[in-house]
């Protein structure tokens, strides 16, 4: 039992193992890498606040400063799976400056006159930024899939379309965290309940929720495949449980931040001289 | 003495009164409208943290369900007033899903292309959420005032098209909240200082910013101008001190606080059947 979380180790216990993946088999409602209770946890997420905004303000200090590097956390999950609540509670943590959220809805007319990646390329982050993905090109294996908005050949395509993007991506300079968050289709069921029975959440909810909800086994297929297609060494996925709200936000916090950790970005050195600036300064005319 | 703040009368008390302007005779160093210590302001920053989130959601829920209502914050102020630290500690309060930050730095050769505005444009925040602007089109009437980057007529011109267009932005559903964040030269002296003493914050630091210092008068005399011509009754400047960062960070919060309570935005009524969608999910089929 612990307030501190080893943030490596809650890393390596989510990285998806390579090979053919079963959802039915991984736990909605454990807490991998992490021992300690419900309080614990919110404890520790708060104390990770201080570490993941210094790390941040550093890779944003390389950014400006030369540095190549940026990091993309991607966000799947089934509706109610908590991608809103993970960006206010865990993604909040670090200064908004750093950040660049996108949330993908379906394609605009725009949109769709280009290539899948297109609106993903266009949203990537720029040297020093964390970018967020709130929903990602994963849709168009996902939901493309279920409801069969392009042809096999073309789903198939595009496995090796995301592996080849990623891929560059990593080899560039950013690295890609990929979480999937996981929850039970009776944690939705309760979730969905908790939002038409609170007129404060009635805007969160659709109609359409309810036919997606219908297609549970058949999302669930379409992510099996795409996680075993797509997991790569370079660029793994994450599987977080995620019915447990608190564990959900530390698990992404930990992934966040033993990304930064890897990283290891380092204040950047003066490219002016520092006495001599503080020479003038000293010396400056009256203003 | 109060850690709470009168959000409504911090505003009125930084509203800037029509009229001539001279930056002079406007304090840095009080705390207009809280009479409370450096202690209780950052408490009263904090209590304002859950109000101010709350507000936001809302807005940001009305957005989503056909509201056309925005805000925009432009926050301007000579180097080392503290942008970028209002940012951080202040509009990291609301969930960054809600934002959008534009940092405006010299123009590219892309935005230069356009008229001055272009780029401010493609920045403005889509309805519900709260855009930030760490500097604004007013650098165009400021340093290139300053720096004579453009001829005098051109100067002229631009604060009638800042007002119209700002006036136009008013009408169609923007609350444009605009902060001048008023330092003393002495205190940027002091900050500057800082920056050079501490190689964490070497990144931050730039030999021009000297250069620019030097040019404080003239920097005030255009800002003096552009105070003075572009504070209109609809969208009113607003001049702040800041050389407490603790106040400067609270009088942010509390314009942001202010102009949500005057929105008032309400969680959008369902349109869809409550009752129906309840029984739909009470006699889903297993999954």
């Amino acid at each position: 039992m612990t307030a501190r979380v080893d943030t490596a180790e809650v890393a390596a216990a989510l990285r998806l193992a390579p090979g053919p993946v079963r959802l039915a088999d991984l736990a909605t409602d454990t807490t991998p890498g992490f021992d300690g209770s419900k309080e614990d946890g919110r404890k520790a997420l708060a104390d990770l606040g201080g570490p993941l905004a210094d790390r941040q303000e550093r890779l944003f200090a390389e950014g400006i400063s030369g540095g190549q590097r940026s990091i993309l956390l991607v966000l799947q999950g089934m509706d109610t799976s908590g991608k809103g609540g993970t960006l206010r509670s865990t993604v909040g943590l670090v200064d908004p400056q750093g950040l660049r959220i996108t949330s993908f809805k379906a394609p605009t007319a725009e949109e769709r006159k280009h290539d899948f990646l297109w609106r993903v390329a266009n949203a990537l982050p720029s040297v020093g930024l964390i970018g967020v993905f709130d929903r990602s090109h994963y849709e168009d294996v996902l939901i493309a899939r279920v409801r069969k908005l392009a042809d096999e050949a073309e789903i198939e395509r595009r496995y090796e379309a995301i592996n080849a993007f990623e891929a560059e991506q990593a080899a560039s300079g950013t690295t890609i965290i990929k979480c999937m968050l996981h929850i039970s289709p009776e944690k939705q069921r309760e979730r969905l309940f908790k939002r038409l029975d609170n007129p404060e959440k009635h805007w969160k909810y659709n109609p359409a929720d309810l036919d997606e909800r219908a297609l549970w086994p058949a999302y669930h297929e379409a992510y099996e495949i795409a996680l075993e297609r797509t997991s790569t060494e370079a660029v793994p996925w994450h599987v977080v449980p995620a019915d447990r709200k608190w564990y959900r936000n530390l698990a992404v916090g930990a992934l966040l931040h033993d990304a930064l950790v890897r990283l290891d970005p380092q204040w950047p050195v003066a490219v002016f001289d520092v006495a001599t600036e503080r020479q003038r300064l000293v010396e400056e005319r009256p203003l």
